[in-house]
C-alpha cells in the first residue's frame, strides 16, 4: 500500500481544514482494528485491573474513531457529494454512534466492533469512488 | 439562565457518552460569540504578533465549535429527530465547516462568525424543541 | 437566553487571554450539572464496566470544571474584583477544590456535586454583577 | 538535585489529585525558563517565520505554566496555609496573570518573563517552607 | 488495501500498549504527507495569514510525526528487532528529528519533507518484514 | 535546588524544538515519583473506584513519563552524543518500555517504578555530563 501512495501522490486532492487534502479513512479504520483487538484480548484475560485498562483505552479510540470519521464528514466531503450518495449522512451518524455508548464505548462486544469496522467500509468504498471522480 | 436551569433539573434528560444527558448548543456559541470577538479586535489592532495570536486562538476555538457540534450531532440527535427535522444533518454539516477552512478559520471575517452564530441559533432552536418535547 | 444574548452582544466585554473578552460561568456548571447526572446514573446501575467507564468520565469532567473555573478566576476577574469582593479566592479555591480528590473527582457523592453547583452558582452571581457593572 | 531527591523520598508527601503527593514548582519554573529562551532567541532573529513558531510556542509553554501553578494553588495548598501566607493567593493570581496576555503570552518582553520567574520563586520558597512543616 | 486487512486481521499481532497489537507505518506516514502537501500550498500562496495557518498546522502535523514513530520504536519494536536491523536506532532519531527544529517544523521545505518521507518508507519496509517474520 | 538553577542560567544552552534549549530531565522523574507514590497508596488502599482512578492516572503519568524521555532522545541528545555513549539508545528505549505495558502501565508494581527511576537517574546523570561538556 505504501509504495502505491507513493508512486501515485497526484491521488492527494486538496479538500482540508488548512486545507492541506490529505484524507484517509485508514485512519479511522485503524483505530477500530485496535477496539475490536482490545476487546479479544478482554475476552481472554479476566484481570480485573487489566479490563480497567482496557476499558480506558477502549474509550480513547473510540473518540479517535468519532474525531477521524468526523473530519472527513465535515471537512473531505461536499455538497455534491451528498447529493450523489444520499445514504452518506445517515452513515456517517450511524458509524459515529457505534463508536459512542451505544456501541464500542458501552460494551465489551465484538459484533459492535464489527459493524463499526463494516461501516468504516462502506464509507472507505466511497470515500476512494469520489477520489477517483475527482 | 443559570437560576432557571436549577430551578428545573428535570429538563436534563440522558443521551449523552457516557450516556450522563448534559447537552447544550451553548457551548458551542460561546466559542463562536469568541470567534466574532476575536475578529473584532485584530480589526482594531494592526499589531503584526496580536494578529498571529488571534489566529492560532481562532483556529483553536473554531475546533471546539466544531467539537461541540459534532457531539450534539452524533450523540445528542437521534433516528426520529432527523426525521422529523430532515434539514438537520445539512444544517449541522454546514455550521462544522462555517468553523473551517471555508468559514471562521481561513479567515478574519465577522460576516462568517455571523454566519455560523445564526447557524448555531437554528440548531439551538430545534434542540429546545426535541428537549421540550422529550 | 440564547435570544437574550443575541440581542445584546454589547455585553460581551474584553478580558480573556487574547483578550476576546467572551467568559460565561455556564461552562463550568453544565460540565459539575453533567458530574452531578453521571452520580445519578452509577446510582442506578450496578454494572461494573458501566462504574469504570463513569469514573473516567467523572475525572475529565471534574478536570474541566476546575479548567473553566480558573481561567475566571486568573483571566477575567481583576484586582479591583477583588478587592470589592475579598470572598473570591476563598470562593474559587474551595469551588476548585470540590472538583478534586476530595470532591467530585474522589467519590461519587451527589452531595458534593450539589454543593460543587452551589459554588459556582455564587461565582456565577458575582460575575453578572461585575459584568453589569462595567 | 537529582541525588538529593533520591536520597530524601520522604519529603514527598500526599496532597495530590489522586492524591498522590508529588509537586514541584520546577515544573512551572522550566516552562517559564523555557518562555524566557524563546524570547531572547527571537530577539536574535529576525525570520518572520520563526517568530510566527517562537508565538506558537510561546502560547503553549505560558499555558503550561498557568495549569502547573494552577494545580498547586488548588491541590497543594490547604487552608491553613492561605491563614499563614495571606498573601498567597494574590501572589498565586499576579503570577498566573503574569503567564497571560498581560503578560508572557502578549508580548516578547524578557522582563515580563523574570517577573514570572520572580513570582514562581517566591511560591517556591512558601512551597518548600511548607514541606518542611509538614 | 482496505479489502486485503479486513481478508487478513490474523496479520494485526500483539505489541501495544494495552496491548492491543495494531501498528501501522500508515500513520506517521500520512501526517508526513500533510506536511509536504501544506508546504506546496504555502508555495502557491502569499497571503500571510495563509502562511501564519500553514506554520500552525505544520507544527501539530510535524509533531503527530514524532509521536507515531516513538509509539513504533518503543511499544512495537523488540530487542531481538533491534539485534537484526542494527540501524534501527538511528533511523527511528533521525526521522523524528527531520519531523523537529532542524526539519519540518523549522521550514516551509519540501525536500525535508520529502527525507522525512524516505525515512518513514524505510520504517515501513523493516515494519512489514518483521509482521511477516512473526 | 531552585536558587541553584537560578544562579547558573548560563548552563542552559540551545538544543529545543523552537530550539529553546530548556530541558531537564527532572521532567520525567517528577511523573515517574508520582507513578511511584501511587502505586504505594493503592497497596494501602483497598477501595475499588480508588484503584480504577490510580489506574487512570497512572496511565497518564506513565505517557507523561515517556513523552518527555522521548523529547530528550530526539530533540536534545545529537549523534556526537550517541556516538560518545553507545549505550544512550538502549537506555532510551529501555527507559520508555518501562513506562509501558509491560512496566508501570501494565501493573501496580513498585518495583517497576524503581527500574524506572532508576534508567531516568541514569539519563540524568549523562545529560548533566553532556550540559558540562558543552
Amino acid at each position: 500500500m505504501f509504495s502505491r501512495l507513493f508512486a501515485a501522490p497526484v491521488e492527494v486532492s486538496a479538500h482540508c481544514d488548512l486545507p492541506c487534502g490529505v484524507y484517509d479513512p485508514a485512519q479511522a479504520r485503524l483505530e477500530a482494528e485496535s477496539i475490536k483487538a482490545i476487546i479479544a484480548k478482554v475476552a481472554d484475560n479476566d484481570d480485573a485491573d487489566f479490563r480497567v485498562r482496557a476499558t480506558i483505552i477502549k474509550e480513547q479510540r473510540s473518540e479517535l474513531v468519532k474525531h477521524h470519521l468526523w473530519v472527513l464528514w465535515t471537512d473531505y466531503f461536499k455538497a455534491p457529494h451528498f447529493e450523489k450518495y444520499p445514504q452518506l449522512h445517515t452513515l456517517f451518524n450511524e458509524a459515529t454512534k457505534l463508536a459512542g455508548a451505544t456501541g464500542t464505548k458501552g460494551e465489551f462486544d465484538a459484533a459492535k466492533a464489527d459493524e463499526l469496522l463494516a461501516k468504516i467500509a462502506e464509507i472507505d468504498t466511497i470515500f476512494w469512488e469520489t477520489k477517483k471522480a475527482a
